[in-house]
């Protein structure tokens, strides 16, 4: 059975040394985080990742949700005991404010909780995060009313939230959703259609699901604009809280998938159930966008997640299996063959494993800590420059963490040998897991052609600009120091790269939009990995101090920086190859006729 | 259900006017081979891959196989049928001799069936595969008397073949296994141990299964040295060829894998098995060879197989999915949406997966029609340029075609969005079929291993300057063709990058073994990028030249063009990639301590 242990002493090395986090004791909810306080948080958060959750993710994934005949579906089995357990240690809770029950602790501090609970149990993971999502959305967008009748439950984890957006004839296109509302005479409406693909529709794990459902007012504009926004109970809620009558929603299967099989993705038959606006009218999609770039981000987590735990599963595993001997000669002389982690070509994928996951989990951190500046901070100049690069970053880390975050879980069952293919090793399921994360919350191509579509050029491309200047003058700081060199001259040729590139889309893009859509996945990836050189530059930097400040620290200080080096020899030198590939444009790829493919 | 059309007309292009297989015509077996013989060949095998093989590939991949108490294993319903089709066709003897009941036709022409095959049902396909392995290693390494007894039989499908190698403790490194043959007082040998992983081991397809077992002889030599090659007859064979007892080997149990599940993948228990030496003893891996070598190929071609049919569904999806607009205006008014392959991305995708497809399989079919001109060439000389190219570019075949094969099965379930990861669409179970071709036969590493470690040294680099003469020949004798230019210069370009790196190991690799390794794998990825793009260059030569002949055929040979251009801008220059990751060499890698992984 694969093992986990959360990368706590990692993740607190990036809050404290690299991001330092205690430089924000201004924020609200900022103030109390002591190093002490967010190590025993964090220690907590793994030690219910190791010991309640990873045991149940191989049996969650051979078992599966399990639809009966009455509709209703079993997550399981240990599903419902441990989301107890997560629930009553305040995990859901953490980043809402204190009226609504929640502990009102900074974001930046949900962030490590996500990722150590999709490691050690992606399916499980979802269930408490899209909760946290749909409490985000009813908490930014709900009135006061719907927040004082559900985000106390939802936060305590006596109820759990889903978002309902697909439909069967539309999933990126929610121009063409079809599911209507209808007014009732007591202001609520009755909605009726088909909703696809909602993960943790039904379940046991909670009293009463809260499903956000888009939906479409009778008479409303067609497209975009006039989709609206719905609360839907499974059961309705009493004024006083108490659960009323069942409502008009019940699932009506459940797909079988490649993987997640944990959590139950269902097709949701809205047939007159009672919903409740929130926000505007023919807004929703407005509304529906705090979930989706709450959900983005904890996607693009997911990604990292799998890599983490696939990799830590991999470095056990070529530890341990004895298979030839080392090209220099025998390592392990008394045996009759050596580790295979001697072999460079073992150490080349762990490394190219490693060195994304460090600085992923930099970047995942720091993208945290914008929401929670964007959000918290009383400077106006602040909020809005966190917001831009948020804006920015999210495509950018969900396109390109679950990309890579697969292709690295794929790496790590290949150490494997013949075992990752074998269920019993754990390899595949992470495989098989991590998948999904390209696919959801928006395709990564879709991802890509929003930062190229909309983040780049918004404001008069305020965002892109401010993340060059303020890269070049990062970079152009460190220029006089002889020991970051080996990170600052290739990060700073990278990044010429992406400049370059950003370029050639503003030459071209503007008079043949195919232009931008052919540059836009490359884009995307060329983005990625100058934000994760520019990370290692950062973690460099905070390595070597940390190493002459705390002697203790020397080996693991050097450790990151091999990583670093690794990361800037191998994987950095990719952007040119991006920067190539966009220039080619779109003419080649469009002049294929249709019925010639 | 996913649907699969075999490509036999890109098949008879690339044999009649990219290889020119009629120049070939005074090789054994190839006389009669006219291209309307070849035609009919490939049609008929498409069509029992179309009609027989794909309706059985998901309904194989639900069921699995089923081992019963009496270790017995039943393949999913309706493989028996199929396989008694296959080889009531004659498609398990093709390539076979005639006075073994084969049709003694090219290997080349067994190698699309071998693709068809896998493209519309892989597990199925490895039944009538290993056969065929199994049957050339006791061609090549069999005494008379075994021919006699065993070949008829295999070629008639009536009894199938495996291979034995792996072992609990010993994979890639077959000096470490440890199944013991004691010679009898009869000449043949009691065969006891156990072995892990093996394809078909167990079935009820065939009345025998005749498993070729690696072994070592009791006192002989320790390493790969001291072992020898068995066959261990399931059911002991009389001396008239009819059945006799029950053999000492048996199915421990059937592996649960992440895929190809239509396939049997047994543990082996040798109890005290009549075995009986093949070849001389102590040499059994030189004649499992011939058997690892033809099954890499077929490996390769397994990649190729599930990137087609991956492409095929996903260009049937792209084209019938509506789903938001061009982003150039509306391509399909009389609709609210248009179809999703007006999208640059979504073209990106087809091509970089289309681009692979066509010529990988011109590669594999050089590479067949080499592997005929060593064995039925009379010119000494074409034989021996044949099967040095044979053995330099097999490893590469089997890494490349299977990763980047992966790779695209992966991109093609992208095309679906949600609905790629739901089992009824199939796409899915291509990306688990396909992610076992880069494991089995020498996980892709160590086939990178062998190219660098042994294909370059060998015979004092006369395979590989021998490539790079032919290449640069080829090239030079286009560069006056205006019209080839766009193939030519950057074919050129990646060329002299895998010469480079060809450099760079012969430079690094003699006093540091360890540059080898960790240059192993960019190098054959390099190589297979540089040997696709030759590929392209004589495909596009033969589509200027077809369609300057067949008018009729010029829109089909645009699209070659067209396809050829795409992998010139956009994935050719991954060479320069990889040559920037070889050399940086092995330092970085090798100095991270093993604990600090």
């Amino acid at each position: 059975m694969p093992s986990y242990k959360a990368p706590v002493d990692d993740t607190l090395f990036l809050l404290n040394d690299v991001l330092n986090f205690q430089q924000f004791g201004s924020l609200p909810g900022f103030a109390d985080v002591t190093p002490d306080v967010a190590a025993q948080i964090l220690s907590e958060a793994g030690k219910l990742c190791e010991e309640v959750l990873t045991p149940l993710n191989q049996s969650g994934d051979a078992v599966g949700c399990t639809r009966k005949p009455d509709a209703s579906v079993a997550a399981p089995p240990g599903f419902k005991a441990a989301f107890d357990a997560y629930a009553q240690g305040g995990w859901i809770g953490l980043p809402v404010p204190e009226e609504y029950g929640g502990q009102g602790l900074p974001y930046t501090l949900t962030m490590p909780m996500s990722e150590f609970a999709s490691s050690a149990n992606m399916a499980f993971a979802m269930y408490p995060g899209l909760t946290q999502g749909a409490l985000a959305a009813l908490l930014t967008h709900g009135s006061d009313e719907q927040k004082r009748l559900y985000a106390p439950k939802m936060t305590e984890g006596r109820w759990t939230g889903t978002m309902n957006l697909t439909e069967p004839q539309c999933g990126t296109d929610l121009g063409l959703l079809t599911t209507k509302a209808v007014p009732r005479a007591d202001g609520s409406y009755s909605i009726t259609g088909q909703k696809i693909f909602i993960s943790a529709g039904e379940h046991d794990l909670a009293e009463n699901i809260i499903h956000l459902v888009l939906a479409r007012i009778e008479g409303a504009p067609a497209g975009v604009k006039g989709i609206s926004l719905f609360i839907v109970p499974k059961i309705l809620v009493n004024p006083d809280g108490s659960l009323g009558a069942r409502n008009g929603v019940a699932c009506g299967s459940i797909e079988e998938k490649m993987g997640i099989h944990g959590n139950a993705t269902c097709v949701m038959n809205y047939d007159g159930a009672q919903g409740f606006l929130v926000g505007e009218a023919n807004r929703g999609l407005n509304a529906m966008f705090v979930m989706m770039n709450e959900a983005r981000l904890g996607v693009a987590v997911q990604g990292l997640s799998q890599s983490e735990v696939a990799y830590q599963n991999a470095v056990a595993y070529a530890r341990e299996r004895l298979q030839g001997r080392a090209l220099t000669g025998p390592k392990n002389p008394g045996k009759n063959a050596d580790p295979i982690i001697v072999h460079p070509d073992i150490r080349r994928m762990l490394l190219e494993i490693r060195s994304f996951n460090e600085a992923a989990r930099g970047l995942a951190l720091a993208a945290a800590l914008d929401s929670d500046i964007a959000h918290r901070s009383d400077d106006p100049a602040a909020r809005q420059a966190a917001e831009d690069r948020l804006g920015l970053l999210t495509p950018v880390l969900k396109g390109v963490f679950t990309d890579v975050g697969f292709d690295n879980a794929v790496k790590a069952q290949q150490v494997f040998g013949g075992h990752g293919y074998i269920r019993e090793w754990g390899m595949e399921q992470f495989v098989r897991d991590a998948r999904i994360a390209m696919i959801y919350e928006g395709a990564n191509g879709i991802q890509a052609l929003d930062l190229v579509g909309r983040k780049l050029p918004r404001d008069g491309g305020r965002a892109i600009m401010a993340y060059f200047k303020d890269s070049a003058e990062f970079l152009g700081s460190l220029s006089g120091d002889e020991a970051m060199k080996p990170f600052v001259t290739p990060a700073q040729s990278a990044l010429g790269d992406l400049q370059k590139a950003t370029m050639w889309l503003m030459q071209n893009a503007m008079a043949k939009p195919d232009n931008a859509g052919a540059a836009s996945y490359d884009y995307m990836h060329l983005f990625g990995r100058v934000a994760l050189g520019l990370m290692w530059v950062r973690i460099a930097r905070a390595a070597i101090e940390k190493k002459a400040r705390e002697p203790d620290a020397a080996a693991w200080m050097d450790a990151k920086l091999t990583t670093a080096r690794f990361y800037m020899e191998r994987m950095l030198p990719e952007t040119s190859l991006r920067l190539a590939r966009i220039s080619t444009g779109a003419d080649t790829m469009m002049s294929l006729p249709e019925d010639m493919f």
